[in-house]
């Protein structure tokens, strides 16, 4: 499985964007995010205009930041003129401060703090996606206060199950998430923002989940949403002007992963929600929103470690052989916590047959397991390993666990490198401290 | 469940090391991390006393850091006169900051790299616990470079199975860690390390496992090494000098969890391993070497969360209400790892009955699930909630993930309350940036 722009180049090493990881991990120092910047503008030119092309209304792509949102990133995102999510006061921060244009981010979460909403108002976010009436009350307060009408869509629960793992599972009616369409607080909530004169209710927002490999839970979510739409316009004669239908496109993270393309999810889902239109007889078409963030950029990355001690234990039913690498739950929790599976190349004999695997842990003090029975070939200590699809959900989730330095990231792109995010030192662990 | 120096003041309000904790709320917002420092200090010294009173030998105590290490910490154990377990370059960083004697540091980790082995021998630190052969030669090498004799212990593997959490069982055969004595590597590796002129072997560790609430398992492993030290002596005729047994005692983390005491703990290990020295004619007592992290250092730690919206949710079976708290995850992630469970209590009304329960929810863009069906009494937005027996594995775990600013760690202790780790800012996230 080879992602984006890499290929095995002449010496028998992987490369990515044109550089050689071998050199990279020399250069940086491992471990190392290796981010492939002409993937990730690629994925988020062919999302766009998958939709663009299919969907016969506006349709607008919003990068969901929490995947993973660094300055360089915020930076590429708003050159390639899609909008931005944030998750949170930090979010929005790292995206003002990459000069991400304020008008362009949706500001989530389903806690906003007093502070996060002053923050977003004052910078002029273009829209809040308010989670619950609570945060209806207090944002139409700090809008008024600041002399303003905020522009919002209302996160609503589709009541419908996506059947991904249960920690990213996020539409069904027992959610912490946003206001049931079922139980009816979804139109009540709807009701307060329009009768809000500092709020300006342009339509409805979902998400079901993450990691989802095909279209049909997006095809009965937005059945739903298509129907609250209409409800809505019955009952307060309001037409909204946008649907947002959220993110949660899977993406390979094994070589036998087969997520939807963006073209054939464009055409799935604008063919959904054209007939689901006409079913409930919503004639004026939303602006249709969409908020990929894994699926724009989690194979754009890869993690590139050193291996150290090779361990052969003799178990009764078999020989297993341990291969640790220099990084860990620190920097990929993603194993820890979801169960999540990975695929890895041994860097400098990148085309090498899988014909042997092994349990790669990492150097935590404790299990530490990354990647149980992984087929990577002949591994010997000194080897450097590239673990892919690892742009979403790592570095923003990193630690320093064991005080660990959090690794640096590097975009590279047509032979050339860039530093990111510069590796922690030693100083930085106490920086904090007295 | 009142823990350490917890208590109820007349206002009604939790109270740790004197201090009111809506007060330090208040002076310094929530997340925050309460240290009791003086229910700290008791478990060392308790901890230690147990064993010099029990154990006819020499004993000593090493806190393990890894449980949770910042300067602060490491000036307290310094202080209390027990040794110091650190894991990484990064926390034998933090240990030397905090002015941390060096000669009562034992470094530990199954994968150090050459700059943490060469940072323990220019540092002096007392013991490197070797994990491996590959290690072993490394460090020989190292220490004869720098014209020194480092003293060592070998990790071994008893081949005990401790019956706990998958993620944080070491001591069995089918591990990363250490070399096996069944296989007879062990053995081998002890020869080697009597031959090296630069390394002075000292004798074995093991570590079977964490949060352990009855001693079996330590008595099992302890035979096993007890018979070890036996077979070192007949076939090497070297009589160890030391025998590590590591830590592993479990904690309450729910009323219905009851840990051994430190006492029985000690009574219960010093007999066995005395039988064991008996049966196994191991005439020369060695010192006995301990290395608790958790229960040392777990129950004196509070989390203070301020709780934002609640959501009733009907479902099917039952109503639920989700009470939404400004941390989540990247505070404390064992929730999510290892489906950790917490008790907590409303700060504010801390000696309300428990009737009502609630699905305690982070604020993190994802489930974020914390402890589902906490039972807490009534519960109100803008509570504060206490979370108890966050002293291990939360601060030192945390993320930035969302772009979450980590929490401040103050200690308490005789109504006074020190900063000992700054909350971060919005700055601070994008320190490493370009």
């Amino acid at each position: 499985m080879f992602l984006g722009t890499q290929r095995v180049n002449n010496q028998g090493h992987l490369e990515i964007g044109g550089c050689d990881t071998l050199a990279l991990a020399q250069q940086f120092g491992t471990p190392l995010y290796v981010m492939d910047e002409a993937f990730l503008r690629e994925n988020i030119r062919r999302y766009r205009a998958a939709f663009a092309q299919k969907y016969p209304g506006e349709s607008h792509i919003s990068y969901a930041g929490k995947a993973f949102l660094v300055k360089r990133v915020a930076q590429i995102v708003a050159e390639e003129g899609i909008d931005l999510d944030v998750a949170s006061g930090g979010e929005l921060f790292v995206a003002l401060s990459a000069g991400f244009p304020a008008e362009r981010i949706l500001f989530h979460g389903n806690y906003k703090s007093d502070r996060e909403i002053q923050e977003g108002v004052a910078a002029g976010v273009g829209r809040f996606v308010v989670d619950n009436p609570h945060e209806l009350s207090r944002l139409a307060q700090v809008a008024q206060g600041a002399g303003i009408v905020q522009k919002i869509l209302l996160r609503v629960t589709p009541g419908i199950d996506p059947h991904t793992h249960a920690k990213i599972s996020t539409g069904q009616e027992d959610s912490k998430f946003g206001v049931s369409i079922q139980s009816g607080e979804a139109l009540a909530a709807v009701k307060l923002a329009l009768a809000s004169p500092s709020l300006k209710f342009l339509g409805i927002h979902c998400h079901i989940g993450s990691q989802l490999l095909d279209a049909q839970t997006h095809l009965d979510a937005g059945d739903v949403m298509v129907g609250f739409l209409a409800q809505i316009q019955r009952e307060t004669g309001f037409s909204c002007e946008e649907l947002d239908i959220g993110g949660g496109l899977g993406v390979r993270y094994l070589p036998e992963h087969a997520p939807l393309s963006f073209e054939d999810f464009a055409e799935a889902l604008t063919g959904a929600l054209l007939a689901a239109f006409e079913r409930h007889g919503v004639t004026a078409l939303p602006r249709l929103l969409q908020e990929p963030g894994r699926s724009l950029v989690a194979e754009a990355g890869t993690t590139l470690y050193t291996v150290g001690p090779l361990k052969t234990v003799q178990l009764a039913e078999k020989t297993k052989t341990y291969a640790v690498v220099d990084g860990g739950l620190s920097d990929n929790p993603r194993p820890a916590l979801y169960g999540a599976k990975y695929s890895a190349l041994v860097a400098g004999r990148a085309s090498q047959p899988k014909d042997k695997s092994y349990t790669v842990s990492g150097k935590h003090c404790e299990t530490d397991l990354l990647f149980p029975d992984m087929p990577l070939g002949e591994v010997t200590s000194g080897d450097i390993l590239a673990v892919q699809t690892t742009g979403a959900y790592n570095q923003t989730m990193a630690s320093n666990y064991n005080r660990f330095p959090r690794p640096a990231v590097v975009f590279v792109r047509d032979g050339e490198v860039s530093l990111a995010v510069q590796r922690e030192s030693y100083e930085d662990l106490v920086r904090q401290e007295f």
